[in-house]
């Protein structure tokens, strides 16, 4: 990765707080994702108990994003936030062939930086 | 994606499980990555209380692997196998210019599949 980037890590505090793994496989063709997914990534960034989100798609459309949330209570209202209802409701129209989530509550960390 | 490709999503049983989160930031060039990280998916497909496993690494070389476990001791004792302790210790003076790993209790899932 280039060093003028901006890391693609997120920033967190000591555990415990809780992880929404979403693994997903698009459909082809854009058909207004990108611009969708980057307005959510704003949107979210702006919830209360909202930590960070890291995320990785590969060239044969499988993607994983990892978000991070201060507690259950937080990830319950996010989902329920008028426009993420109506993205929810166009990734299983127009986006996504398939996608896999789980809810999970992390109990520890650590990580190595070169 | 191609319908002829096996799936990318893990099939897991009900909740609860443990979700090992792995993001990481590639070195430039193989160096051997390539081999180890199939070898390792091998081994630890044949690990006691493993579940599955997703992956998924753009352009970027930023990438995202979630690995599935019955518990936190099948994790634990995953970490301490010798050839994936020689692996780790690769990933730090080779493969990874950083990573962070969080280890979590799937508490609950849902999905869409087309």
């Amino acid at each position: 990765m280039s060093s003028s980037s901006p890391t693609p890590f997120a920033k967190l505090p000591a555990p415990p707080y809780y992880i929404v793994a979403f693994s997903s496989c698009r459909t082809d063709g854009d058909n207004g994702y990108g611009n969708m997914a980057d307005a959510m990534v704003e949107l979210a960034s702006r919830q209360p108990g909202y930590l960070g989100v890291e995320s990785a798609r590969g060239d044969d459309g499988f993607g994983i994003t990892n978000s991070y949330w201060a507690d259950e209570e937080s990830i319950k209202a996010w989902k329920a936030v008028v426009s993420h209802a109506a993205a929810q409701r166009l990734g299983r129209e127009r986006w996504y062939e398939e996608y896999q989530v789980r809810i999970a509550r992390v109990e520890r960390a650590y990580g190595f930086d070169r």
